[in-house]
């Protein structure tokens, strides 16, 4: 038999709350406590009842409020039976979420857990952007690589296969790293003219597309407001993306209007 | 000013009604028209109020009864301002949904269209298994790709970038391809003894799901009932997942109880 889960890894997605699955939404009602990342929107926080004790575990890109191994532990600590631990991480818990270590306390602990998904950051931002990620013939694969590095790091990625005109690669967390993920990609074959999508705050008001050639890359995320995380899209599926066009600031309103307009 | 979309593409996840996000399920409550693929849920067509019309365009492995061109142009055809049209696909239409062909007819004929996303197959799977598709060190990149060949045909993959041992390789429909599968990616260097977790009916109550090493493949895929899909993950992350073990039988009752039980 199965036990009851004490702890529910649960996935916020992107931030509109609408993108929430039914499921995470229940989660967020029954929960006794509630551990969020910083990531999570404020529109999702909202959701969780009074009544309920929540707690922010937040980690942004170089200001880390807990360490992992500190929140390892008050997962751990926090757990009982009869009382749902609601963990809830941005995007889909299973997709550079550090599940992983988390599930590893959890386990060593004994302790009941169960996953709810979450919609993928990709997945929101190309329905926000009108494409699709993978085209019949054209892009028969679509891969997703974490292109966070602390400063002066280099990234270990495997460049050559990111470089392939026949996938879409998908960069989370890619703001640092920018330069590099364009300079790598043309050195291993993709063509300068490759098309390429930034996006940030996906899913929210605040939504904000550009999209240039793969080798205007390193000035295009100055386009964006600092400190705000971008996903990046390379490939040809973000040809026909709904945006402002290069070139155009991107300080400027959001827009959300299709493709063909 | 954004258009009214006359057209909603909304991905209908793995079969579960609770991972449908809130989103989907309000598209389907105020849809006039659904056309369905063959890979949606009965739980989820149930959800459907009775008032609205629907068609199934469905499409399974082998067996095409309405052709893509015939899709496409259904759509252009149903369409019409003040009417909400919902395109309901598998999974996420953005990932292996053919959604870039029915947005090209679309866009051809002017028709405001959006897109809801939905949780991939891929997501789902992990969850079910309870298990992250990556990991912090070990597995920084996953990687969809669609593995369903005609019988007979030759998958056109990119095999070195999919035998990478350090990334989660997801195959989707990959039930005809499994021997093929197993032999490129072992000829292209992954070790015989990486795990791969197979899986179908993710996320509905006959879900099942088996690990078995990758030089077993071949013959894991015909533990599952024939005909049903079948998702391959492969990669270290499914050392943990929750499953029956290699060489029983899969025919037994699904097991869902967490790994450390």
């Amino acid at each position: 038999m199965t036990p009851v889960p004490q702890v529910l890894f649960v996935g916020a997605g992107p931030g509109d709350p609408d993108l929430l699955t039914v499921r995470a939404l229940k989660a967020l009602r029954t929960a006794h406590v509630v551990l969020y990342d910083a990531l999570v929107s404020d529109a999702i926080l909202e959701l969780i009842p009074r009544r309920v004790r929540r707690l922010c575990v937040g980690k942004r890109a170089g200001a880390r409020c807990i360490a992992q191994t500190a929140i390892n532990s008050l997962l751990v600590e926090l757990a009982n039976p009869g009382f749902t631990l609601v963990r809830l991480k941005g995007g889909d818990p299973a997709i550079f979420g550090r599940l992983g270590e988390e599930i590893a306390a959890l386990e060593d602990a004994g302790i009941p857990f169960a996953i709810v998904p979450g919609i993928t950051t990709a997945s929101a931002a190309a329905a926000g952007a009108y494409i699709p990620l993978t085209l019949r013939g054209s892009a028969r694969r679509v891969q997703f690589v974490t292109a966070h590095a602390r400063a002066g790091e280099v990234l270990e990625l495997d460049w050559r296969s990111l470089a392939d005109e026949s996938a879409t690669t998908v960069f989370y967390m890619a703001r640092q790293s920018a330069d590099e993920i364009a300079n790598r990609l043309i050195e291993n074959g993709l063509h300068p003219q490759t098309p390429v999508l930034l996006m940030s705050d996906v899913s929210l008001e605040s939504e904000m597309r550009l999209r240039v050639s793969l080798s205007k890359l390193p000035d295009a995320v100055h386009e964006f407001p600092p400190e705000v995380p971008l996903i990046i899209i390379v490939g040809e599926v973000t040809s026909g993306a709904a945006v402002h066009h290069a070139g155009a600031s991107a300080a400027e309103a959001p827009i959300r209007a299709p493709v063909f307009v």
